[in-house]
């Protein structure tokens, strides 16, 4: 085990109805009683939870300038646009409602803010220090999966280029989390599997490290991990669930709140390959990483194969005998492979219709602002064009 | 699963060396460079913390004030005296060094200070709101087991009436805490098994609920129980593994920062009544738990026989068949007695020495101020003495 620094100070207010709480929690944070409100598309409007949460904003006595228009892999130049609200209208708060996009969006316009610069020059360079004040942001989420919700992240596509890059910091924590599962019932089947997939492969990413002796990390990633595998599917038979939903939704957040990842190195290769997957083809980011996770497995379990013998004994319950570890593995991937295909998940490129002809150029682009992705095993550019083949 | 709010600031610092942090840490929330060093017995000057904690406060210049001299079961009368010493020196943060009962003095001293009542107040009321300055605690933990490190709350024995009581609250959450497991290879055999024995319980008491759909919870508790039963006895042989003694003492938090409780009711049956058998007879609270939860388990199991059946198979792996559920059951209690006694724990009174003399008094104590005791089943006096009854 490393050691390591811990701290997640973000409120989670979870459970029915707790939207209502909104307004509340919000005019804690804002001195000023000015924010901005961030969302996506109708889908908040239609499900009643814009009414919910406007008519508790409206109880505080909160001005919001609204601001909607998130889109899967939020764009650069809505933030821009949400940058130059905040100065105009003098607002010092944003809520964001909806799913990891609007939250990452949100978050990328509070370090705008007050920052002289580009904001990108955060995103080109993660870890830059900041020196300036950052707005507060407040959540209500509606997706079960970002975990942007109380993570320290934002992920942002720049246009110009497709250039899909994240920036981490302390001060991106929000300040509060709202999360109802009953938000997630009219989720579409594919929204709701890909969610899914998106929060197993946050745990993955934790789990394959090369970190020794992390024993209670690991089974508590294997406990998430379990969760999702089983609640899942329970959900696509059963969308209107609230206890399945409930599981989800909460695993979804531990899942990304840093604490599974303490005293551990995670690997993040898989995310990083996607980003260039989704940054082009505009796949949703949950499909991309079931297309990628089985394929960075079969290239890289050599370099430890004890622990993706661990993971499929564990995780998958695969009961075959030790002496052949090379084929516990292999039923680790296929089960794996087996629990997307049984959620409508792509597992290769052709099955989500993405051509072979761009490989090598995602493959390249994947290390262009840094040597090599990942921490489990280095992925140079023939590595991850490597990978890429695996998942034709 | 339960609407929740969960919230934890507390910011960890976690490893080798790390209590050299503990003055920086210090001065960022004692804004006044004025202190209080507040601690049991010698031992820390004996392992050497206390020589790396005092350096590190005299680099940021931070005045100290020492209050020596905690016990376990800390004492009412100590902390009243750090009040007075906080009043009197203008002292405005605590810097507890030591197990979970030095944090839970500080705690006191820390709600305490600006009150203008008795401070006993609160332990008698517990949910009394706090409408007053709370002083701001920070910790350098020796002992594995408490969780106070990062938890609401501080229990006090009044040495008047030997009761023993507790205060929860957001204000008594440590700003940070300093958990460096080579503090812990000196700790004898004994004290090691009843930190591990104590987390295990937060973790039974926790687990043991009537609240159904708690799957993402339940399997975190069992992580985190597998983690203490697999790690505890290797502490025992080796006191020297760092790598042993880090699951022991991050699971040990874990256990108890209030994330595993997440929409659920834990049940602290146990907990009470075990607070009077040390009470009265002084014995530490990691071997009373040992006496207590098997009894306990004993009486109550028929209330969910589903729950208990879940616990021997998932935590203990018992493979009996599925029809026979009370054998699942009890071949899991004899595991977990099997377990604590390999670890050098009583599970009888009668194996600590206790009489059987005053089991009467202890129960009807344990219902003083509440009708009765824990959530998974409601006890009253007479349950109690016959749990007590059991653990003859």
């Amino acid at each position: 085990m490393l050691n390591f620094e811990y701290y997640n100070p973000a409120r989670i207010l979870f459970g029915k109805g707790e939207e209502r709480q909104a307004g509340r929690q919000a005019a804690r944070y804002s001195a000023k009683k000015r924010i901005l409100l961030h969302y996506g598309s109708g889908s908040i409007k239609r499900n009643g939870v814009y009414d919910r949460v406007v008519a508790s904003l409206k109880e505080e006595d909160i001005f919001f300038v609204e601001l909607p228009g998130v889109v899967p892999n939020p764009r650069y130049s809505l933030a821009q646009k949400g940058i130059q609200l905040c100065r105009e209208n003098d607002l010092d708060f944003i809520l964001a409602v909806g799913g990891g996009s609007v939250i990452d969006s949100a978050k990328c316009i509070a370090l705008g803010t007050h920052y002289q610069g580009d904001v990108w020059d955060y995103y080109l360079d993660n870890g830059k220090p900041v020196e300036h004040d950052v707005l507060g942001v407040g959540c209500v989420l509606t997706i079960p999966a970002a975990g942007s919700e109380s993570s320290t992240g934002s992920v942002i596509t720049r246009e110009e280029g497709l250039l899909k890059r994240s920036y981490d910091g302390e001060v991106l924590i929000p300040k509060f989390s709202v999360l109802n599962p009953e938000t997630t019932f009219t989720l579409p089947d594919y929204q709701t599997a890909c969610g899914a997939s998106d929060i197993l492969a946050h745990l993955m990413e934790r789990y394959f490290t090369q970190v020794p002796h992390v024993d209670v990390t690991d089974r508590l990633l294997e406990a998430d991990m379990k969760t999702i595998l089983y609640n899942a599917p329970v959900a696509l038979r059963e969308p209107d669930n609230y206890d399945v939903r409930a599981e989800i939704m909460w695993a979804g957040t531990i899942a990304h709140n840093n604490l599974l990842n303490t005293g551990r190195v995670g690997d993040w290769g898989s995310h990083n390959i996607e980003h260039e997957l989704s940054g082009i083809y505009d796949i949703a980011h949950g499909a991309g990483l079931s297309i990628v996770f089985p394929a960075w497995m079969k290239y890289v379990y050599k370099d430890n194969i004890d622990k993706f013998v661990q993971f499929a004994v564990r995780v998958f319950d695969v009961q075959l005998p030790f002496e052949d570890k090379e084929r516990i593995v292999w039923e680790g991937i296929r089960r794996l492979e087996a629990w997307y295909q049984s959620m409508g998940l792509p597992i290769r490129l052709s099955d989500a219709n993405i051509p072979g002809d761009r490989l090598e150029e995602m493959a390249k682009k994947s290390v262009l602002h840094c040597e090599h992705v990942g921490h489990f095993k280095k992925l140079y550019a023939e590595d991850v064009h490597e990978i890429l083949k695996l998942a034709l």
